[in-house]
């Protein structure tokens, strides 16, 4: 789905692991990401994905969207996330780069198919 | 929308452009990149956003989803992806990233909701 208004955020990061690629271990990271941070009322969305262009050197990636800023802080703040950012990202994530993405201001930035 | 299936790509491209952001210049790059690459009938869900991270310096997004690695490959081969390259992207955009996403091949990567 592209984003619905100009107020939804899709929220991104793209990620390595210290364990290896295809691994039980990595696998575990990536479901128990999804079942920590889908238990967030604020999250819409959530994937978990492989990162697949060989134009980079990252792993893996999430994504999710938030209907607001103020859903997005509620995310940011919420103790499931912080423990997760604390317990798992803090000791398995070995690199990232966050992005996000908001419709431009103009809507004709965005396709309405 | 999260992936529907494993054989979906998300393809996405962070960049930037060499003119100032929110100028009217780079909002037709925006505008002009949705008319010319939504013309390839194999791209999905095309979305052209303003990247709004603070931890990353890219200030625009590019976003569409490909139903196979087929239908990938038909809009790199396309003419009018080769037109828009070669007219605009090699001439305005100053650096950028692509990322692909594709669902890992155990299912329970992606949330189902």
């Amino acid at each position: 789905m592209t984003l619905p208004n100009a107020q939804t955020i899709r929220h991104m990061v793209v990620f390595d692991l210290k364990h290896p690629r295809e691994s039980a271990a990595a696998r575990q990271f990536l479901e128990d990401g999804r079942r920590m941070l889908t238990s967030i009322p604020t999250v819409r969305n959530f994937g978990a994905y492989d990162q697949i262009s060989a134009k980079n050197d990252y792993a893996y990636g999430f994504s999710m969207d938030f209907a607001s800023q103020a859903d997005y802080d509620a995310y940011n703040d919420h103790p499931a996330h912080m423990q997760f950012v604390r317990e798992r990202w803090e000791t398995e994530v070995t690199r990232f780069l966050e992005i996000d993405f908001r419709l431009p201001t103009d809507p004709k930035g965005e396709d309405q198919q």
